[in-house]
């Protein structure tokens, strides 16, 4: 299933995606799953068959134009996980592309960051050189505590994708990257979690991103240094992950005549990430003011 | 006033705690502030007279030993940033005692490490070298986005003390420190909110950490680089602060005498953080298993 949360009546509600003869349909799941969200649906066995029951009647020629729907971000995870230098090829200044590193360097933004499949994302007037990145994040499925290496893949609840936005200028003020990535809004998510029954495994598929209509980054997620089993173990070594919970496992480099045509976002900009059944995601760049229905706001999504 | 968190009738309360002849007691503020928390008293000047009127009121001879009530975080943070390399002569490693860095170098703490002032922190088997920190930290009490610098200490809600324990193996793997950083339970904080009439200006007081009975750091919070007010300034520059949100100013250095002798914490030690006028904190470090009743599980504190 590919799931999505979007509003009706006020309220977030989960929905799915399906596929409709000219573009994806949405499938209201709130009727099937009163009270319930995307993270239960992952989590909870008995809402997932619930879900998959809805999904599997649905008659996608009577469903609306998921185009046409202004989707929340999938869910609303209580820790955002980023990894950096975690492709082969982009594992950062000074490294050769064979030296890959032995553990995840992972940085956390906060739940500021987070915005939805179709919010714009702001571009402080403090920050002068805001940059964009490309990533398949793993959404966990299962609370994952000291989980061994074999079997952990268990406990993914599926993948979606993600633009972990960074103010480079602060980001590189110090040794700590936090205040580059923890800039409000600059974590787009969705559009929809891909369950791991479709989703898994991880590789053998294209990651793109195009800015402005050009192809900027190109790689294959066979590149991914680290699996999401091996994610979900590493980290919940030291920290329990909770359904929801988010592990972006990074970005590919830039292409070399991208990198060196760079230059910072600016006010109109958009990045669109497609990854090969994960669909595509797209941020548009714009100056203030500050959007004023953020969905971290209160009377916002779930 | 200084402001905790219990638990009363199976719900967290707002409370504070009074001095009394024979030490500090207990009024319950959940009577006076129905459905409130200690974040409403700080963001709230209306709860906050509400609350100033019950203390004013109450004769501390007649409420229960504080020592004997179980406290909870004195407020549950949407964010935790703390500071590195933050106290004069706590600069870092090849950085002489007078080159003040021109801006904090901040991480993040994820909401899995916050437990509360009577918590046991939890070593886990994978880390080997845990260590403690003794902090002074702000708890912010106003939405703070974009704030000038002239002004900005009206957005500090107050101060309370902070142990920031770091899986110090953990933390040096990589170039970024979260995962010695985000361990379960290793952000202990409380006891009490002071609020900010009270404990600003945050100069002028002795911080002591104790490690099972020897004072291991001894500092002046004059020797902190960067005010309450610069920190909301700069930080909320990019990110929203919120209330109840803490930032955590970050450690002074070991003595010397004391970095000697370091070594990781074990099974039964304590460390205990004292700061004039913001109480004490005691951390006792513990060998698994997991505490079943952490405040961030389900029936948790609010």
């Amino acid at each position: 299933m590919r799931l999505v949360t979007h509003h009706a009546g006020g309220t977030a509600r989960p929905g799915a995606l399906l596929a409709g003869p000219d573009g994806d349909r949405l499938l209201d799941l709130g009727p099937a799953l009163p009270g319930r969200t995307v993270v239960d649906v992952l989590r909870d066995p008995a809402v997932r068959a619930a879900a998959q029951a809805a999904v599997d009647a649905a008659d996608p020629g009577g469903l609306p134009d998921a185009a046409a729907v202004r989707l929340a971000p999938p869910v609303r995870p209580g820790k955002i996980l980023c990894l950096g230098h975690s492709y082969s090829g982009h594992l950062g200044r000074g490294r050769a592309p064979d030296d890959v590193p032995a553990f995840p360097d992972v940085f956390v933004k906060t739940p500021n960051t987070l915005c939805g499949p179709h919010d714009p994302v702001v571009l402080p007037p403090a920050a002068q050189h805001v940059d964009y990145e490309g990533e398949v994040a793993v959404v966990v499925g299962r609370t994952a505590h000291r989980v061994p290496l074999d079997g952990a893949e268990a406990y993914v609840g599926g993948l979606t994708l993600f633009d972990d936005v960074s103010a480079r200028d602060w980001q590189s003020l110090t040794s700590q990257w936090t205040l580059g990535k923890c800039v409000d809004g600059f974590g787009q998510l969705g559009p929809a979690v891909v369950t791991a029954d479709e989703a898994l495994p991880i590789s053998g598929r294209e990651l793109t991103v195009e800015r402005d209509g050009v192809v900027t980054v190109r790689s294959s997620t066979d590149a991914l240094v680290f699996s999401p089993a091996f994610l979900v173990h590493h980290l919940s070594q030291v920290l329990t992950l909770e359904p929801g919970d988010v592990i972006a496992t990074g970005t590919p480099a830039k292409l070399p005549e991208a990198a060196a045509a760079h230059v910072p976002l600016r006010h109109g900009d958009a990045v669109t990430i497609a990854v090969t059944g994960l669909g595509s995601l797209t941020t548009t760049f714009v100056d203030g003011p500050p959007p004023a229905s953020r969905p971290d706001t209160p009377g916002g999504p779930s």
